[in-house]
């Protein structure tokens, strides 16, 4: 059955993989499974086609047969329980994995997230550094949490899992802001992680739609 | 096995339920699960005791046997993989449910506690009721988007799932913005949700807290 996903046409961040399509492409990418991809240009978001995969209109979206489904985390715990690769096989490692990406969306995301408010939406408001001073601090403090936590292990629960995709993706929306430079633990965690073929993979398919589409 | 969960020996929001150990114990309610629960005081939070089961110091927790899991939509997740009444058997409709407690904590959500951190970590600052402008504008603009996918559907999709457990909860941390009145969907939805007896055992128990605790 032919899996189709949903990507920007002309993503916001340029080809350097930050939008979420990046988090599918790479969980299929480890599994091993081939995938189309439908892109969506900016006037389409609010579109009725688009709102019926996704209510909210967003990307990415994950089409299989009769079923849709939206949310990154959502898809790439569906393409873990889907195909071998990224769960473990024992109950409560497998419990303990999915705990780790709801840790990944709920608790380090957010913050990131916010910041992005920050730097984009609160653009020449008189109060923009001292936001950035506040969310910066609510950043670090979840970070030194992670790292406290992480020791020296190589990912964040034994094995490699989709945890490790999404806390991943979610660290790497700091590139750029120096954050991450302040935790070599977690510098070394990404260099990890996206030096697998897998990542290189879907990284090099989502640079192409950039590459494509840049005009 | 006992299953034990933690909460607030003294809850921040005076025993009206919206701490988030209130959606484990209604999940738990709903499959008819009997639980024990650790009280847990302020100065505990960042205690090794408690980071072994949140890293990130927060409640709540979930332990059972070996098992230690902690974000709620984690933990909600783990009760209906494990005890029958909270995810459809049809695996299509599985998935679905699934992406709606991602929605939940990763669409609606955000911008939900985004208010509060205006409420209360930017209280007294100049910029404070243009921030409430402008988040209530996100909020409204995600609530617009829930209410049209919702329509006159009883739960998010077919059947009570645990994805309503986490959706209602979240929407209830709108109470006493002023901004759910707007939506008679939404507040029919939360009626229908809380008027469960599951819902009103998990509440009450977590009010017999906030009682013995409140001195």
């Amino acid at each position: 059955m032919t899996i189709t996903i949903t990507a920007f046409k002309k993503s916001f961040d340029r080809g350097v993989g930050l939008a979420r399509d990046m988090r599918v492409r790479w969980a299929l990418e480890e599994v091993g499974q081939p995938y189309e991809v439908r892109l969506v240009p900016w006037e389409k978001f609010k579109e009725e086609a688009h709102l019926a995969r996704n209510p909210f209109g967003q990307i990415p979206t994950y089409e299989e047969g009769d079923l849709t489904l939206f949310e990154s985390g959502a898809i790439v715990l569906h393409i873990a329980e889907r195909f071998p690769g990224l769960l473990p096989k024992d109950a409560d490692a497998r419990a303990r994995a999915i705990t780790w990406i709801f840790a990944a969306l709920g608790t380090i995301e957010p913050p990131i997230i916010d910041r992005d408010v920050v730097e984009y939406m609160e653009d020449g408001k008189s109060w923009q550094g001292e936001r950035f001073a506040m969310v910066d601090e609510r950043i670090r403090g979840r970070l030194d949490q992670l790292v406290a936590r992480l020791g020296d292990s190589e990912w964040l629960d034994c094995d490699f899992s989709a945890a490790d995709i999404i806390m991943v993706h979610v660290l790497r929306r700091l590139e750029g802001s120096g954050i991450l430079e302040e935790y070599p633990t977690l510098v070394a965690y990404i260099t990890r992680a996206t030096a697998r073929p897998a990542y290189k993979r879907a990284f090099a398919a989502q640079l192409a739609v950039w590459e494509a589409n840049k005009e």
